[in-house]
């Protein structure tokens, strides 16, 4: 491993939502610096990829604010402190090191060690829903797949389209132009597509461009070697058949999960981690929980809240890291943002 | 007492500090409608009073805000609940109703009745610094003031002013024109005032048109039924004189004290009421504390932090105010601002 998939720092930030770009700032205030890592391809978290253009209300001091301007005003609020952000990385092991530091490797091989970590991933990574069939990940990246990258990886082929909302209407439309059979699987008669769509898919089933396989479900993979033979789809009351396929595309939504965050030994309460409300800490000393992902009596899944929790936590960071320097806690208006 | 004098509502927030107006908010988007108590002319809390043009840098969302500016934008987002301001009066009295909901005497006869109080107070209400003197009470008001409104009403008077700084070398500088004698006393030789001021009060002494008399302090007042006769003072070593006098003017400055709220039967740690952390409740219920006046483990005297602990106080006094009906938790960007 090159020593550039290595790094050193202050304080591991899990999530670039708006609580951990939130947490870089409380933590560079007591001079910690940061590495920040997140699932998605910018920060900004929910905010940025799911409800961008929505308006929030309830952020101190905005009457009215966009999400995406939110996020703007946190990074800037944070860059000061020149966080060094690890983007479409997720998080995979958490070890403690012999000389009691955190070690955290990433899913691209990067390692980033510190004697802080704050996890503030929200509800988690986001991802595919993924459909339960046994035996799927052999097939995953070969014959099935859960996003469009290349319409013409799918000239010529066999495609089964599984799901009932936009992508899978829309995907079934587009890709009729290219493939030699585009067969869609959805467990109801009804489409929750845009109405538009949705004509259009049944005037292409009438032609005989689309075949709608309703109401039915996925049950099964067919196949060797990652190689998609046929699909297996079954009725609610159990009747089965198989749909001969080379391509399957599962449209089933994104959903987060806290992935290997979940087995990292932290005290748990459903999907929120247990900490400490005094200082947001976790059952493992220097890991530290801020944000929806942080459970304890009296929470409030609000970004407001998580906003003072980072505070909290910063103060507690410092102890950790900083065990040698007393903290001499100042209001911001005394101290100003310094230098960094 | 008139009807007008009396009124009822869902919370009387005590306390027009940026947590108290956040906690309008809140409340508002809970369809509980306040009354907002301050002592001071203006809303803002210490913002507004001691800082008005300073730079915050740990607000979320704003890399820099100037503190008026904050107290603008929170005070347009709790206006659309229409909050009923007000200002100059401070609280006395708080009863319980044999109806279970809590009474408040203002120092201006108004009495608030609601469900719900929530103490936002900050440090208290602000006030004049007050010397330790023996029967002081019995003089204030006649003799003994802590703001001059009028100089005409000293001309002629043999006047005593105390402090050093701007105010006292100030009012000497002004008050020397009309009152018969000026004597200021001081601890110190030096003065903490503009130096340019400071320039004058010498000449001034220098000509006898002002005594200087210093290095004292106060030691007693002398006189009865309120009209003072002389002001004893005394140096660090203890020897005292008496300076004939018909008025004291102490100018020692603002300080903030609870006043009658540390007589409510609220348990205290020190100048902060003990709440619960997970609903901001203090010992008495349907009364809540947010803000620095709220203490609990691991509290920061954080602006933001007093904004979260406003959001879940708000939780909490809707069950208490609206205890019929169960709160369906919601994030303002799914409701938006309800028409008030």
């Amino acid at each position: 491993m090159s020593s550039g998939m290595r790094a050193e720092t202050d304080a591991i930030v899990i999530g670039a939502g708006p609580v951990g770009l939130f947490a870089v700032f409380e933590l560079g205030m007591l001079r910690l610096k940061c590495h920040v890592v997140d699932a998605l391809p910018a920060i900004g978290g929910q905010l940025t990829a799911l409800y961008p253009e929505k308006p929030i209300y309830d952020i101190p001091g905005f009457p009215k604010i966009v999400a995406t301007e939110l996020v703007d005003r946190l990074a800037e609020q944070a860059a000061p402190f020149h966080p060094k952000f690890h983007l479409e990385a997720s998080v995979e092991t958490l070890a403690r090191l012999p000389d009691g530091r955190w070690e955290v490797e990433l899913s691209d091989g990067r390692v980033l060690i510190a004697p802080v970590v704050v996890i503030a991933a929200g509800a988690g990574a986001f991802g595919p829903n993924r459909p339960p069939l046994d035996g799927l990940a052999a097939f995953e990246g070969k014959s099935v797949f859960y996003l469009v990258q290349k319409r013409e990886a799918f000239r010529g082929k066999r495609v089964v389209i599984a799901g009932g909302g936009d992508s899978a209407v829309d995907w079934a439309i587009s890709l009729s132009e290219v493939a030699e059979k585009i067969m869609v699987v959805h467990r109801r008669p009804k489409f929750r597509a845009a109405p538009e769509s949705e004509a259009k898919l049944k005037a292409l089933a009438d032609s005989g461009r689309i075949d709608l396989v309703v109401p039915y479900q996925l049950d099964g993979l067919e196949g060797s070697d990652g190689r998609l033979e046929a699909v297996r789809v079954a009725t609610l009351d159990g009747q089965t058949k198989s749909l001969p396929a080379d391509i399957l595309l599962p449209f089933f939504g994104l959903a987060s999960q806290l992935g290997p965050i979940a087995k990292w030994g932290l005290e748990m309460d459903g999907s929120q981690i247990t900490v400490d409300p005094a200082s947001l800490s976790t059952n493992l000393k220097g890991v530290f929980a801020v944000g929806d992902v942080a459970g304890y009596k009296g929470k409030l899944k609000l970004i407001l809240q998580g906003f003072s929790e980072a505070a909290m936590a910063a103060q507690a960071a410092h102890a950790i890291a900083r065990p040698d320097q007393s903290l001499h806690f100042e209001h911001s208006t005394t101290t100003g943002v310094p230098v960094a």
